[in-house]
């Protein structure tokens, strides 16, 4: 919700280069994309620091009833002081108070999604005219410190209920939060080996939660440059590699890091210097320190095409072979496939990968249900895992007051 | 965004009946719409007392790229004490202040539609590599009583940059802002003749305002009932009359108006009842008191199939020239076509009324242009008129510091 204007203290490098500028609604053109597919899930994303969670509930609850439940709900907390300060804050909440919000906004969610309308509270019946049993509609009468919610979900239960929970965190408090409500979680990363120390801790964090260490999704963001030979991709990738931006790189890498890189001597190596704010946005660069000196224009260089995770370049052996290694040794599920040509690198990874790895067995060949969450759980699904948050208010309500019981408010004159 | 509880003081009626819920999100249904017409336009409705503007005029902006110009805003400002109640309010924001919130709503959102990014920012130039001069990019840096808004518009001007503005709002208060900012007004009532006092109303505050008379297109709220001949319809007419159900209609008309029907005897004529609040809601029906006696039993027996407008019965040739007499005598623009039946009342008026409408010279053969705005004012004019307040921040900025010039903050460590 605000432009990336930390690299050289201004907004400019991002508006000429349309680095994440502009920004649309997401959650626009969902409904357009649902239309004419099948299986395809939608991760939207929203940060939870600046909305009321009673109309992002609707929000979600709207486009898994349009997707019949192909839904996600990539949960952020905004990192951003322009997009505080275009929501009338003096500056950016603080990060943990961010999580504290979070967390009660979920709670909010939850309580809406899951626990407000009864099973079968929805009645439709075309006799009676009745559509739904007002016993079994249940205001949430949530009040919180951060919140108050007096009444009832607005929308009737949808396919998940709860859209599929997606995060992508990298602090601490973040890899707690994901512990705690992901089923699906976003990683960076530059090698499988040292990718394997954030899986184990991220799985870690979810059995402390009482989850299964399987019960979290694990994706490391990769990109592929495929080509039929290895030197034709290698050639593909020089090719891509001329259209680089350092700019337009460094702005990027300001906005998700909070970090201006052109505080930095051109060859001072980044990987060394020990400041709290360079240690968490370089996590995936100090990890291989051993390996490579990281100027800001190396840094800048790799993002450009890699953003925070490794680039796969070959043919589609050479690429099917490294991201079974990245996938087995880094104690992934699966990658968050990056793109440096749209649709081209989807296409070529159509094309070339899919196929390979198919033939390994490694890549599905047909879906297992028809909701997001079937195909990463498995047919029969759709809703939150009993060890999930969000699975507590399942019927929570049942046998508390119902809007059939509840006067609206104070009688007024 | 909250339950219909008026009536009763109670959600259940509204739920049982499944009146206005469940209510889910509009937006989200619009691009798969827009997807598979051409000129359709879609009036989305929200409630600007809830909200952030930046978020706001984002979500209009994105629908106008994806519709290309065929989006219209329905500005409310919420009536619905349950909807306060939802959004962590103790009680809904009183009348009058909910429209100085929202005249400045609007003045953050024209600025960011209007005026952030200059005519020519977007260069979109794939040899230099820029997308757009920042030199042409301002920060809104809006500092108000409610809202404060720092940067620049997080969108790209859209074909009609500002969506068309329709308002609805009856109260004197509501026919103000009506008359500065809207460029489409639904209006509701019984008779053309007295209707006539409303539509002469709201085109004095236009032109108080330093608009033309015409420049506000008005709408009533009518509803068809069509068939081959007088009789047949007359027949359809009694048919659905069978399903009205008078709590649910009783429900609707206590969350439009506020007023609880179920305080008053069963046999008392409302029309003549004198406070405030029932003057308000009854606007239509008092202004036909002479004609009838309207008991709360005959008010929700007309909502039910009329809203607050006139049920037309007949053949084609009937309907027309009722619909001809209420353009002419009521000062209309066009009607807002109420449904009985979806799709079947949308289908009955294209098969029977359209038809003979353009027989007569009155209803569109084609469309003047490509955009919701050129539908109404014709080829070449998909912006708001000069004379529209939006139209005061179109280039107002040039000159003033752009995100070039603008450090984003104070340099911190």
């Amino acid at each position: 919700m605000g432009i990336y204007d930390i690299y050289k203290n201004s907004a400019a490098p991002a508006v000429r280069d349309g680095a994440q500028v502009p920004v649309n609604d997401p959650f626009m053109q969902v409904s357009a994309m649902a239309a004419v597919t099948e299986h395809l899930g939608f991760g939207v994303t929203s940060a939870v620091t600046y909305e009321q969670p009673y109309t992002l509930a609707r929000k979600y609850a709207t486009l898994d009833h349009l997707t019949k439940g192909r839904v996600g709900f990539n949960v952020v907390t905004s990192y951003l002081p322009s997009a505080a300060e275009n929501q009338g804050l003096p500056r950016q909440i603080e990060h943990d108070t961010r999580y504290e919000i979070a967390e009660e906004f979920l709670d909010v969610c939850y309580k809406l999604w899951e626990g407000s309308w009864e099973e079968d509270a929805v009645v439709q019946n075309r006799e009676t005219g009745v559509y739904a049993d007002p016993t079994k509609v249940h205001p949430i009468r949530h009040r919180g410190e951060h919140f108050t919610v007096a009444g009832a979900g607005l929308t009737a239960p949808s396919p998940q209920r709860t859209p599929l929970i997606f995060q992508a965190g990298a602090s601490s408090r973040g890899q707690a939060f994901a512990g705690k409500h992901a089923e699906a979680v976003f990683i960076g990363g530059l090698r499988p080996d040292l990718t394997r120390f954030v899986t184990d801790k991220i799985r870690d964090r979810a059995q402390a939660e009482g989850r299964s260490r399987d019960d979290v999704k694990i994706y490391a963001m990769l990109s592929v440059v495929v080509a039929d030979t290895d030197e034709q991709a290698q050639e593909k990738y020089r090719d891509y590699l001329q259209y680089v931006d350092l700019e337009a790189s460094q702005a990027i890498i300001g906005g998700w890091s909070g970090v201006d890189l052109s505080q930095f001597d051109e060859d001072e190596a980044l990987n060394y210097i020990k400041t709290d704010s360079i240690q968490s946005f370089l996590t995936p660069f100090t990890l291989q320190s051993k390996d490579k000196q990281w100027t800001r224009e190396e840094i800048a260089k790799h993002c450009a095409l890699g953003g925070m995770g490794a680039v796969l370049v070959g043919s589609a052996q050479t690429v099917a072979d490294q991201l079974e290694t990245w996938v087995d040794e880094g104690g992934l599920d699966g990658i968050n496939l990056a793109y440096h040509v749209s649709p081209g690198s989807f296409e070529d990874f159509v094309e070339y990968v899919v196929p390979e790895l198919q033939k390994r067995g490694r890549y599905r060949t047909e879906y297992e249900g028809t909701t997001l969450r079937e195909s990463l759980y498995g047919e029969g699904q759709p809703r939150v895992k009993d060890t999930h948050p969000a699975a507590k208010y399942r019927g929570a309500f049942v046998g508390e007051p119902s809007v059939a019981d509840t006067p609206s408010r104070e009688l007024v004159g």
